[in-house]
C-alpha cells in the first residue's frame, strides 16, 4: 500500500492505473475510519482492480464554531485498517497542497445543499462539493463510494456527478450500525457513557416511524410530531431537524410514499448526530 | 470529421482516444468561428493527435438583456471551417443534453469573476466556469485552447484548472486582428459601416497607452484618464470600463509594471466590444 501526500503524485499514480486499463474505486473519507467506511472500502476492493482511499479532514466543510480542531485524526490506526483491508493507495494530502493561498473556486449544488444540514451548517455542502470535484479530478475513479448515513451528501454528490458530466459511477452503501442500533459515526467517540445510551433515541425514532407507516399512518406531519415528542423525552437530546423528504430530490413530503425518507439531526449534549431511513 | 450532438457519445469517443494513448486538444467555442478561433484550432492540431471543437451558445453565460437570441449561429459555415482545418470531432450539443430540467450545480471563481466584465455581466463567469467544467469532463483534454481576447475568461479558467486539480494544460493564444487593428470577434457582425470605423478606437487606445508607457508615463490613473478622453471623442462609443490590472490576478495597479494589462470594454452603438494588451 502506498501512502501519498502529494496531489500530483497521486494524480499520476491513478493516471497510470487507467493507462494500464485497470479500474479504480475511490472512497473519500475524513479518516477516523469505522466499520461504515470499511464496508465501502471492501465493496470497492470487490468491484475494482485498484482502490484509492483519501483521508483529509476538509476544513471548507466545517463551520466557524464546529469541531474542526478536535475532529479525531487517528492516522496510524486508519493506515493499519486500510492496509489490512487491501487498499492500494491512501491519499492523505496536507492542507496547503489542497488549498493554495489564492484558492478561489467554489462548487455549489443549489437547493439540495441549502435545506436540512445545509440550513444549520451554511456553506457545508459547498465545502463538500468543492473537495469532491477536486478529489474526482485527482483520482479519476470509475466508481466512488459514499455512505447512506450522510444521505443529503449522497444526494448532493449524485446531482453534481450528473450536472457536471463526471464519468464516475456513484455507489451509496447502507448505514452500518452497532448491535443496539446506533449508526456508526466518527463523532460517536465524543459521547460519554450516558450520552451513548441517549443517542439510541435516533435509531429508535426511525424504527418508531417505520412502525407508524406500517400501521397505516401516512401524514408526515403526524409522524414528525410523534418523532419530535419521542426525541424530546430524552433530556440530553436537542432536535436540529426532523424531516420526511423524497429520496434524491430531498423535496419535503406531505404523505409517505415509496421513496419517503426520514432524516434526523439531533444534538446529544455537544455532539451533533444524524441518521435516516426509508420509511416504506 | 465526426459531428456529435450527444454528451455521452462524445465522452465515449474521447475516452477511446485516451485509451489508445492519443493526446486530445480541445477548443471550446460558441461558434460563429473566425480567424481567432481558427488560430486556436490550428495550434491544437499541431500539438495533439486529435482535436475536438465544441460549438455551444451557452445560455448560462448570457445576462437577461443580452444578445443570446440573436447571437450568430452559422453552423454550416462553422462545420465547413472545422472540416477544412482538420478537426476530428465537433461536439455540438443541444440545450437539454447540457442542462437537464433539474440542473442545479454552479462553479464560481470568486473575485476573478466579479470585477471588470463580471461587474457589468453578473453571473457571466459562473456560466463560463460551469460549462467549462462540464466540457472538460466530457472531452477530458490534454490541452485546452482559449483566446487572449477574453483575458478575464482566460484568468478565470486558469484559476479554475489550478483550484480544481484538472489535469488539463491551458494554452492562451494571442489576439488575432483585422489589418486595421480591430480585434476579431463574433460580435463584429453587429457593426454597421460607420460603427466598424468607430470600433477602431479600442485598438487605437491600446496603442496610445503603449506609447504613453514607452515615453515614461507609469501612473495608471493618468493613462486611464487619457484613454477615456480618447474613447469619448468618438460619439457612438460609450465606455463600460477602462482598467489597468495585473495579468492573471486582475488586481488593479497604481503603477505600470511588466505584467500590467490594459482592459477595455466599450459599447459601439448596441454592440459591446472588448480588447486588451500588455502595456510593457
Amino acid at each position: 500500500m502506498k501512502v501519498i501526500d502529494s496531489v500530483k503524485i497521486t494524480q499520476n499514480a491513478c493516471f497510470d492505473f487507467r493507462k494500464k486499463g485497470l479500474t479504480v474505486g475511490f472512497v473519500p473519507t475524513m479518516g477516523a475510519l469505522h466499520e461504515g467506511h470499511l464496508s465501502l472500502i471492501r465493496q470497492s476492493i470487490r468491484d475494482n482492480d485498484k482502490t484509492v482511499v483519501s483521508i483529509f479532514v476538509n476544513p471548507k466543510q466545517f463551520g466557524k464554531n464546529e469541531d474542526l480542531s478536535y475532529y479525531p485524526r487517528p492516522i496510524n490506526k486508519d493506515l493499519y485498517l486500510c492496509r489490512k483491508a487491501g487498499v492500494d493507495i491512501v491519499f492523505s494530502p496536507c492542507l496547503k497542497d489542497m488549498y493554495a493561498k489564492d484558492f478561489r473556486t467554489k462548487v455549489s449544488v443549489e437547493e439540495l445543499g441549502d435545506s436540512l444540514c445545509g440550513e444549520v451548517r451554511p456553506g457545508h455542502f459547498i465545502g463538500v462539493a468543492t473537495v469532491v470535484v477536486k478529489l474526482f479530478n485527482i483520482v479519476g475513479p470509475d466508481i466512488a463510494y459514499f455512505g447512506q448515513k450522510d444521505a443529503q451528501q449522497a444526494a448532493v454528490i449524485k446531482q453534481l456527478i450528473k450536472d457536471l458530466d463526471f464519468s464516475v459511477k456513484l455507489k451509496v452503501m447502507p448505514i452500518v450500525r452497532e448491535n443496539d442500533g446506533l449508526a456508526l459515526s466518527s463523532r460517536n467517540v465524543y459521547l460519554n457513557k450516558q450520552q451513548r445510551k441517549d443517542a439510541l433515541i435516533l435509531s429508535q425514532s426511525l424504527e418508531l416511524a417505520k412502525g407508524l407507516v406500517k400501521n397505516g399512518t401516512s401524514s408526515t406531519k403526524n409522524i414528525v410530531g410523534l418523532i419530535k415528542k419521542n426525541i424530546n423525552s430524552v433530556s440530553s437530546a436537542k432536535i436540529d431537524y426532523v424531516e420526511i423528504v423524497q429520496k434524491d430530490s430531498l423535496i419535503p413530503l406531505k404523505r409517505v410514499n415509496n421513496n419517503a425518507m426520514l432524516l434526523l439531526a439531533v444534538w446529544i449534549g455537544k455532539t451533533r448526530l444524524i441518521d435516516n431511513a426509508i420509511l416504506n
